[in-house]
């Protein structure tokens, strides 16, 4: 076990945080930190590099060089599947915490400011060796529209993973685990060995003290590259409330019939399933078999989808902590994911906690 | 003189740039080099630091560390007056250059990306000691409306000025403004001592060369900072297109009286000078006298007015390059600005070109 050394009053510092936080969570996530770099680009250059549009290719630190050398002009913002969506959870009034490893560089120094502006505890100990903190690059698109404007806006991922690939089960910390309602973990974790044994770890510490773990598959890709283990995941019961789009879940029971697969999920899922379908809206099945039709949020300008599936998670769970019913918590994961598709980006700068007025 | 050692493959590299941008531009820009970070904020942050809400305060990295910790989740972009103004021109079409001084650090790095990412010439030698890259704090404001959609939407600027302060006369390649039609510089340079004097040998090559030189006030708060030595250009005859806002212009000639100022203006100013008047418009007085008044053009919702500014002057100087008329140039300064306030930050991402079929 390699540890990671510190100075005494950085830890001082660290743990005299924790007391105001009284470590009691609605939602802890746990998930890949990384800042993203956001343009917009002509399709040419995503063929050119071998891209698919619309997913996430995992890329060493050359090809991020590379690939950043012929990027548009852009903007940084924390990102992170997860860590958009328990900034979304947070910005909705919940009480939230967010595990995932950065390096001590400026980005990791960005991303661990912009998780604790939001009230979000988050602690995990950046890595002070090897590789940078993550990056994604996402590539803005739109067909046709040279303005961005249209409805067929897509964005397609690039992600330099770095530091991450530092976390392990001992990032895991089994206080926020225990005292969270929601332990919530990404898909693409699986991608890094460690981070699976971390994610395991959570599942028990979350079952153990009877709460409740939700997890997305995250992308097509991943699911591919990690269909049977994510299988595994789902029959052992150890995912209580699972977030998926059309594609993915496909792809997971290599089945397109959505009536059957819901009818499968309600039976592997101990709390309900939720199946994203973008601008069709969502269908969330709970544990009796019950179904939800929830329709899409009408938006006047997409600018770019980055984001949407990570924020519909948010609203679903804000919705769930707060005892709402599957309507109102889809309801919410619409509105919330039709906010952050008004902006560049995977995070709403601005307060999500007014759409509660609107359900 | 304090020449930065750099390695010799860096120099290599950066001037084997230079030939395939044939060093002929329309317009080059000289400013303080600086990133953004962008955040929404209540009123009662600005007041417990002491900022005037709308206007520019320079704050040193300890109080910059300080007001950073209590900001909100935040979004990155590269900034700077001047650098706001040459992307807003390149983005229009033109062929452009700029001049400013970042550290060889992440936020330099990203500055520099940005600017050649848009085809702008930019070759100033990065710092390799002393302060960090410039930061702009942002806080976005609005009254009122929790959602900042209203009208009222302000920003108001923190910067620490950092590496900028290494920029020297020695930074001014003369063969850029030798070959540029139009020079442009901002009045925020004169809170430091060596740019006044890059400014003052660029505007003697400007002129030798029989360019054009271009000036912003930049901030009320520069305009008492430096009047004095703003009125000595000005009744020297050294800038030839003059741009200020309403509070700018009117601190500069202790007159309120806009009619008054506009005629002075036209003697003083070789070519033109454009005041902006916010949702007013704007007013360009010709050498000649002639005054074209030119209104705002409407925008459904204010997001940010980061950069209104900025991108009036690039539309102003776009048009000049292009030889359209005063009141053509203004309507694409109005159009410019009304761009980049419906996103948040002072640099639209998306082709501002699509703006002439507006004209």
């Amino acid at each position: 076990m390699k540890m990671k050394r510190v100075k005494k009053e950085e830890v001082k510092t660290e743990s005299a945080t924790i007391g105001a936080f009284k470590k009691e969570f609605d939602v802890c996530a746990i998930g890949n930190a990384m800042v993203d770099v956001l343009a917009y680009a002509d399709a040419s250059l995503l063929k050119k590099h071998g891209l698919t549009k619309g997913s996430t290719t995992l890329i060493d630190e050359q090809k991020a060089a590379a690939l950043y050398k012929e990027m548009g002009a852009a903007t940084e913002c924390s990102g992170g599947s997860a860590g958009n969506t328990i900034s979304g959870i947070a910005s909705l009034g919940a009480k939230t915490a967010y595990i995932g490893k950065v390096r001590n560089d400026k980005l990791g120094e960005i991303f661990k400011h912009d998780m604790r502006a939001q009230g979000i505890y988050y602690n995990t100990l950046p890595a002070v060796m090897g590789k940078s903190t993550a990056q994604c690059l996402v590539f803005v698109t739109s067909d046709g529209d040279s303005k961005v404007k249209s409805k067929n806006v897509e964005r397609t991922m690039a992600t330099f993973l770095g530091a991450c690939q530092a976390l392990t089960r001992y990032d895991i910390d089994s206080e926020i685990i225990r005292n969270s309602k929601v332990c919530y973990a990404e898909g693409y974790l699986w991608d890094i060995e460690d981070a699976r044994e971390a994610v395991r770890k959570a599942v028990y510490l979350a079952h153990e003290n009877n709460r409740v773990f939700a997890f997305t598959l995250s992308d097509p890709f991943c699911v591919t590259r990690h269909r049977e283990e994510f299988m595994e995941l789902l029959t052992s019961g150890s995912i209580d409330i699972l977030f998926a789009n059309e594609h993915e879940i496909t792809a997971m029971f290599e089945e397109t019939n959505l009536q059957k697969i819901l009818m499968r999920l309600s039976k592997l899922c101990r709390v309900a399933a939720c199946v994203t379908r973008s601008s069709k809206g969502s269908v969330i099945v709970d544990h009796e078999g019950n179904v939800y039709d929830i329709e899409a949020e009408r938006v006047a300008e997409v600018y770019d989808v980055t984001g949407a599936g990570d924020l519909y998670a948010a609203g679903v769970l804000y919705g769930y902590v707060q005892g709402y019913d599957w309507y109102t918590c889809g309801r919410l994961g619409s509105l919330a994911a039709s906010e952050v598709i008004k902006y560049l980006g995977g995070r709403p700068l601005t307060k999500l906690s007014t759409l509660l007025e609107k359900i």
